[in-house]
């Protein structure tokens, strides 16, 4: 939807005019090296999941410069004639790698990598922190909610309170990669595959006399998919018996009730139990009402009879932690064909980036496929491999430990070289079926909700280095 | 940008399943009215701003169904050819009346309310919601944000933190509206005529072999628009010495730091100082580091040196409080040329609807021009005037206060007569202004940021009866 529109212009204004400003210096053409990367997982979570590569890969296979935004960049007056023909004429030539949709993902790894002339790969940095910052927030969000429901289907509900209409969309497709079953919103649906679901709104059964006569009308038109809500005056006094007279008279083929208000745990029980002995067995009960992780998982404790969940406002707009701190930072340069690792110091520990180019490679246990740790490495270094492999927390450098009878895989594929898409792009059922695929390697201890064990990230020993040494030369100012 | 889109499927997708109901049930023609309404007002505010309408707007005014649409929904197995052909022939005649954007809203007022055939106003509720519970989310917390920095302008600087592109859009559209003085989102600038600035980030210093050098470079080629940033390697000992040599040499028109990190009372202070002191007092200082009201007030308390505050993702996403509750609600039937009022009965008090086809009216004193209440009335009912005007309220009704000199505006306007828009959009600079000059009617007691005295909303008598009248009547079940 959204990619078929020209947004070049959905960009930082401070990206136009220092790619002007490289033009304007002469340095437009230096290559130059960035990291997309985020500090925090949402939540305090144990991971993070990777998503919005399809979104930024097709942001940047459609990259012009209109007529449009040259005549609105005219009007600014601040451009020269010679960098509007630039932009005219622009076409993308860098090379990006990132790391799949649907993979779990750390804090400091490089998931995207862009390099080329640095006014092009500067100028990218608004439109990709926005897609993957997006999509990541609510993919993960997702995955925990999902995790809670413990097996039951959880469908996205939150179009109407999402911030907009690509948040809807984009946070439907997002919510599904981390593990709903489907959506509510039909354009997801059309779109993106999404499988889109919907029975009635309580003004459906306002429009009768009845509950019953409601009912009755929307199980004679959909016998094959009939989920009734039954919470609009009272669920167990009048919606329940209602249901179950409608599923007595007409047999719809598939039988279900909705509740999206009340004690949900105290009413699914009761409803559950009629519905039981009037011979429904088979009707499935369905719960919408402000759920997340927390609230799921509480009433199931609480013996809650659900068999799916509808979840709102607080998947879509990721309620308790809203923002994906995602960040995009120069790492390198070339210049004369020398490679000149840079690097952001900052009072904030945590904010010091990492310099170079660099990759990240995922350990695992040979006998139980288990991930043991990440390592990033500089472009060049060996694969990690062999048996004593020395591994430490870049955080607390003393605690080392060897790893035995492991292998790696990078993480990252290509995706971009010289400016033409060399990714295949998964189906988005691929897409979450690899999403489900890799948190299965991860330990239970990273799982947990809260408090969850810190997976290891660890630096090469070369990349510690290259780290350290730029750390003393800035001292020396 | 996004309307020029076919946004017709972006719909929960029971709105498609009802409409198909309504179709078949004969009841497609029936006359409905919904109430578009919200619950609470976002961070514990006193007052919420309406925003989104111009978006609706444009979303009704091209609602149609393209062959797409037909060719998804016939796929999807559940709906005969008629009502298809209907959709094929789709045009919308419904009633549409709202508030205006930048007006302030309080709870329970029906902000949109639309008239029609129960399938076509039916059908638009998840696209009403969208814009409105969006921007008006974001358009109350930026009133709030701008409220805080005390008239120093605020820009919005939240776009990649945005939940996709339309957040980040109509987000720097909705932050403008409650006040911001500009975004750094150019694309909101060309289409909506959101002022952009934008000057260097991290990278542009790091490019240069130091901070002067890329600081020099900037000031040649944008004199006009000097702010450059100071935070890359360490304000005070090298950032902001750079600039004060940069101003020296070069003096250019506008002159400007940035700092984006650290303690920016301390900074900005000392900052100062130092320029002041270089004979710079001309020179600005933004400050940009995850900043919202409550930071913003607590920094000018502790005396920081601020001209102007960039805010972002705890902006764009209004990450206290990232939901705004409103709902769509079924209010009455015409049928057979009779009005029928309907009320959604809960459990809760605070979510039994407003029964039939109402207006609100703003009471202001006639001498201070202050709001003195808003009054809720069923359509009809003779404006509120005369003294000795008696209101109530109807979360406690004993409490009553006669009125006296004062008049009342009508808050809603007329936006579609039979699906026809009779409305002008106004500018985006004058719904601005309009929003400034209503929040200038309300007391101090309801602008405070904690605990604000609570807006008086009161029901006409005729509604207050009606209202109870159903409530009895749903009782006797």
């Amino acid at each position: 939807m959204i990619e078929k529109l020209n947004l070049t212009m959905l960009t930082d204004f401070y990206e136009l005019t220092m790619a002007n400003g490289y033009f304007e210096s002469d340095m437009a053409e230096d290559i130059a090296y960035f990291d997309l990367f985020f500090r925090q997982i949402p939540d305090g979570g144990g991971y993070a999941i990777m998503a919005g590569l399809e979104q930024v890969i097709n942001y940047l296979d459609n990259l012009e410069f209109s007529e449009e935004d040259i005549a609105y960049l005219e009007k600014k007056g601040i451009f020269r004639e010679e960098f509007l023909d630039y932009l005219r004429n622009f076409h993308f030539v860098c090379d990006v790698w990132a790391v799949p949709e649907g993979t779990p993902i750390f804090p400091g790894e490089p998931i995207v990598t862009v390099r080329g002339p640095v006014m092009q790969a500067q100028f990218v940095e608004t439109m990709l922190l926005l897609q993957i910052n997006h999509q990541s927030l609510i993919a993960t969000k997702a995955n925990r909610i999902v995790r809670a429901a413990g097996g039951r289907p959880v469908m996205e509900f939150g179009t109407r309170r999402a911030h907009g209409a690509s948040a809807a969309v984009y946070g439907a497709r997002a919510a599904y990669i981390g593990g709903c079953s489907g959506t509510a919103c039909a354009i997801a649906d059309r779109d993106y595959g999404v499988t889109a679901l919907g029975t009635m709104a309580h003004s459906w059964v306002q429009m009768y006399p009845n509950e019953y006569e409601a009912f009755r009308k929307y199980a004679e038109i959909y016998p094959d998919g009939c989920t009734l809500l039954v919470d609009t005056y009272n669920v167990l006094k009048s919606g329940v018996p209602a249901a179950i007279r409608v599923f007595d008279e007409l047999q719809p083929k598939s039988k279900g009730i909705r509740i999206d208000s009340g004690d949900v745990a105290y009413l699914t029980k009761k409803a559950r139990k009629m519905l039981d002995e009037a011979g429904h067995e088979d009707c499935q009960i369905v719960v919408s009402n402000s759920l997340d992780e927390y609230i799921i998982q509480d009433i199931i404790v609480e013996g809650a009879c659900i068999d799916s969940f509808g979840v709102g406002e607080r998947l879509i707009t990721s309620k308790s932690e809203p923002v994906f701190g995602g960040v995009y930072k120069l790492s390198a340069l070339e210049k004369d064909g020398e490679m000149i690792p840079k690097i952001k110091i900052s009072e904030n520990i945590e904010k010091i980036t990492n310099p170079g180019f660099k990759t990240v490679y995922r350990l695992f246990d040979r006998d139980t496929n288990k991930a043991i740790a990440d390592v990033i490495t500089l472009d060049g270094e060996p694969v990690p491999e062999g048996d004593g492999y020395e591994i430490f927390d870049p955080r607390a450098v003393w605690k080392r430990k060897k790893l035995y009878n492991f292998y790696a895989k990078n993480l990252r594929e290509p995706i971009f070289e010289k400016g033409k898409c060399v990714y295949q792009i998964p189906s988005i059922d691929a897409v979450k079926e690899h999403c489900k695929e890799q948190i299965s390697t991860l330990w239970e201890e990273t799982l947990r909700f809260e408090n969850p064990q810190t997976y290891y990230v660890d630096l090469s020993p070369a990349l510690w280095q290259m780290k350290n040494q730029l750390i003393e030369e800035h001292n020396k100012f």
